[in-house]
């Protein structure tokens, strides 16, 4: 799992910071997470390859999360993309797009799908046999979803030396992988534990940006390996946070704490603050394990 | 008369090169002309005050002349911008900007006003004591305005000492800067070329893109002292150019030669080219007066 963050400052994008972009590739998947302004032009410069790109989550008709995306379609247009695009935000965002490219006159090459949010409860909205992705309806000034990235569990391993010593037929060997037992001609069950291992632990990423702070996202987000979190102020600013519905890196770092997140990053940072660290040193008090996100740093995990 | 190109490369942003913008400042005013993505970084980097631009004009509806405004118009509000900003483009804009406000529940924290634009003949649409602005038509996908900025002549300078030989009260001074002529009190008639100087040439700027080779602009644009035309292909391209709507660099040279124009500034490059001293060299052929529009580049005049 590997997570490129695009940008992550709030507001206006200015020369040296971007808004709100990232991509995640979780099992060969790309997944391009919020598009402000600019963000065609930093898929570039991180090289991220357009044609990989087959789903875009919104998270919230903000400008700084949403400005880049018509773009975005644009650019993959002008480049002959013919593979089927899906883009899931709030209610609004197909009639925001396509009075867009209707009034451009402009037309996609490619078959473009809009997949319509509103629900206020966690919702699957994309799964294939790899990979989930749910929703975590947050809390900020307008509709606004995080969302939640699993893998879904792989196979369990074949223990072959075990399979050998019960000389157990080929033919179970898939049963044996999802997790059955084998009864043997004599009768006698083997219990699957002894013939297979564990799956490689399947990996989870929770984005949650805009939002104040909400123990709402809690059960939803619990055991997260890997969660972003917004932290446009720091604790100095508290208020201001609450007022604008936006949460300090002490808010996020105790949200990881308490969904059990392993890791932490932090971002969307007010452009007010002299640098980044002070985040990361706040949030750190409650949350050692925290990282800080960055223009073009990148994760893997 | 300054201009300074934020962007000038055709169809899609890329790491090293912009869409279209340029700011004209000229009297003391700061027009805004074009508004590709990523326009008010550019504006940033070239360190154009964001309060000083009251006015934006938009050629034409393609998102590489267009898809910064939004951005733009955001942020001013961001910065708690008070001053009125106009906007003038296609009609369809007006439109587009306010679905956009509307479903970011955003709003202006000054006022926005549309200038809509339908006309296919060149008209007067912004006028004050010192400039005046006319549209160019262009021909090209879609409806399209070039756009031709003109300095208003200035008064005639004062002959001080002519007025003072023939003792003239200073209550005739404002009509002979305003070109009268003078009555003496013995009924002698002092013609006005006697009392004062011409006035400071005015200065004239067109910015012509995009649009194919289209002769139906000369009169408009007869002996303007700078012009901006588009050059999206060479000669070798001349077909791809005619079916596309846009010009070759020879074609622009051609336009600014028969146009009386004094200095030609190339742009809207394709970006298929290597570099783009090519361009050049094949204007100079048809106008040497030629000069490279390049992202980031400023002329004075």
């Amino acid at each position: 799992m590997k997570l490129t963050i695009l940008g992550c400052y709030a507001a206006t994008p200015r020369t040296i910071t971007n808004p709100t972009s990232q991509v995640l590739e979780i099992r060969n998947r790309l997944f391009l997470i919020d598009c402000g302004e600019g963000t065609q032009v930093q898929l570039r410069k991180n090289k991220i390859k357009f044609s990989k790109i087959n789903h875009i989550f919104i998270s919230h008709l903000h400008g700084d999360h949403l400005y880049g995306l018509i773009g975005t379609i644009s650019t993959f247009s002008l480049l002959g993309r013919t593979t089927d695009l899906h883009i899931y935000g709030p209610k609004g965002i197909k009639e925001l797009i396509l009075l867009q490219l209707k009034l451009t006159e402009s037309w996609t090459t490619y078959k473009l799908f809009f997949h319509e949010l509103e629900s206020k409860e966690s919702e699957v909205i994309f799964e294939d046999n790899k990979v989930i992705v749910k929703t975590i309806p947050l809390k900020h000034r307008v509709y606004t979803n995080g969302f939640l990235f699993q893998e879904k569990p792989g196979d369990r391993k074949l223990n072959v030396e075990a399979v050998q010593q019960y000389n157990i037929h080929t033919a179970y060997f898939q049963k044996i992988k999802g997790g059955g037992d084998v009864t043997l001609d004599d009768g006698t069950v083997i219990k699957n534990k002894e013939l297979s291992f564990d799956p490689i632990p399947s990996m989870s990423y929770a984005f949650c940006s805009d939002t104040v702070y909400h123990e709402d996202v809690l059960p939803i987000i619990k055991d997260v390996d890997v969660l972003y979190h917004e932290s446009t102020f720091l604790e100095s600013e508290a208020a201001l946070a609450l007022k604008t519905l936006h949460s300090t890196a002490k808010e996020a770092a105790t949200i990881a704490l308490k969904a059990n997140a392993k890791k932490l990053i932090l971002g969307h940072y007010s452009t007010r603050y002299d640098g980044i660290e002070r985040f990361k040193e706040e949030a750190e008090t409650i949350f050692p394990n925290t990282l800080l996100g960055d223009d073009g740093r990148s994760f893997e995990f």
